[in-house]
């Protein structure tokens, strides 16, 4: 078979007719509200979680059909939260994948509910479809946004702004704003595959929960070495938030090697399925060495 | 058997409690983003959807413990909802169940994540839980909620403010605002009754549809004539935000009339329940007449 990043462009394409089809429509009233969701979710994004739901797939035999709804979810919960970081009142940002963010393109108000209307449409995909474990991916996909998740990250992300926080604390708040919600695009892969014995469910469950952390901490890096042209956000963000990361209490180079050391362990649990995870050894690769 | 009203206060600690259960504890991390979710949603509140839930069950012989978690879903949605249009960015208020808004309690950052926790919460307490139907009712519920549904409502409500707008839009616009997820709360109590066949089905359906509408404009009623120590909020804050009301549309007896001849309407769907349906017409009058 080919290798998984041959296949890149084609998911891209899927995946965004697929969140086109699923949006509402631009000319069904409310029209700004579903413009702005629109606008919030196609047309940009590297895409990671819905690729990744995809690269399970593979590595499982289960056909992207069956994935088009959970790749789908988990896109519109990272776009919503997307959105509603980006408020004035959270972390005020302008920019966002190059473009104006949604409350800059529309305004506050808009935002606000268009974020609220991406989360519930995250979980109206799924309620919608049929096909094995639709209840168990409702489980893990809310289970990873809410406020032992996700935006619970979110909230520790806000009350950490000013102060230095140990590294434990920073590990918690990165697995949670970020890692949760990579976890969750890979474990619900795995519901719709009833046949996967629960020895190899924990290995691919370890194996997102390190390259979710992994991914954070190569986001906090590429804050600090980035370019704001490449990284389609303000680059420097973080320090000017005065926000901890790992870069600030590691220091550059120990934070890029510790990635690389959670990248590793990730791999480790790929072990077992041999050949197969390719896709997903792909992906732990694009996650930690991207330079966006 | 003794009148539904009877058993309302039963039903409150009942709902309470359950909510109680439901939400994150205080003392779990992040510490202020708990206390926001519960001070939002408990303590307060007339609990009409979750009443309305348990008076569906009560009509079709289904007890509470099935209808708990439908019952704290639509209260948690319902929550979330004021939660985020009371923010500045929004309508901007300061007083809601006679206490400070939730932005004003906490901060606003802390107050839009405590919604976004919120909506994802009720989607979990449906996910979680086992018994009939529950895909049903996470259908029913991200329909109620979303862009278009209630999300749509309030975003229509944001556009016409300052314009007047034709009265049908005007029941568009109260209908998705508030009268979509006054419907969920009857309709996923159906789901819990497989053996309901689709006649009777259909004729709640339209009860709640009807109840939902004249809901809203008993609201509209309460803003200009109400008093702001007994409705708990500020009194005449649509004219002050120069929204489109029923009574400014009608003319106050006109507005008053028509939610009667709609609550009569919806009477008359429950005609093919008997007896049966008491806690549902108690529920109907109390949305009709109630003054606060």
């Amino acid at each position: 078979m080919a290798p998984f990043k041959d296949r890149i462009p084609t998911y891209l394409s899927r995946v965004e007719d697929a969140l086109d089809a699923r949006l509402p429509a631009a000319d069904a009233a409310p029209e700004g509200l579903h413009a702005a969701m629109r606008y919030s979710v196609l047309g940009g994004g590297k895409r990671i979680r819905p690729l990744l739901c995809y690269a399970t797939g593979e590595t499982l035999g289960i056909g992207p059909a069956a994935l088009d709804d959970p790749a789908c979810a988990v896109e519109l919960i990272h776009a919503f939260s997307l959105v509603h970081d980006d408020l004035p009142a959270m972390d005020d940002d302008e920019l966002r994948r190059g473009r104006p963010t949604t409350h800059k393109a529309f305004d506050t108000a808009t935002a606000i509910l268009a974020g609220d209307a991406l989360q519930t449409l995250a979980f109206n995909v799924l309620a919608r479809g049929d096909g094995p474990g639709r209840l168990e991916m409702l489980r893990i996909l809310s289970d990873a946004t809410g406020s032992h998740g996700m935006t619970g990250g979110q909230a520790m992300d806000l009350a950490a702004e000013g102060r230095e926080i140990p590294l434990a604390e920073l590990e918690t708040l990165h697995r949670r704003k970020t890692g949760c919600l990579i976890h969750s695009a890979v474990a619900m892969a795995c519901c719709a595959c009833p046949s996967l014995d629960a020895d190899r469910r924990a290995h691919l469950d370890r194996f997102a929960a390190n390259i979710g952390l992994a991914f954070q901490i190569r986001d906090d890096v590429l804050d600090v070495e980035g370019d704001t042209a490449v990284i389609g956000k303000t680059q420097g963000a973080d320090a000017a938030h005065d926000k901890s990361t790992y870069p600030a209490l590691m220091g550059l180079d120990a934070a890029r090697r510790h990635a690389d050391e959670i990248y590793e362990s990730a791999l480790a649990e790929l072990e077992a399925f041999g050949a197969a995870a390719e896709p997903l050894r792909w992906m732990g690769e694009f996650i930690v060495r991207r330079d966006r």
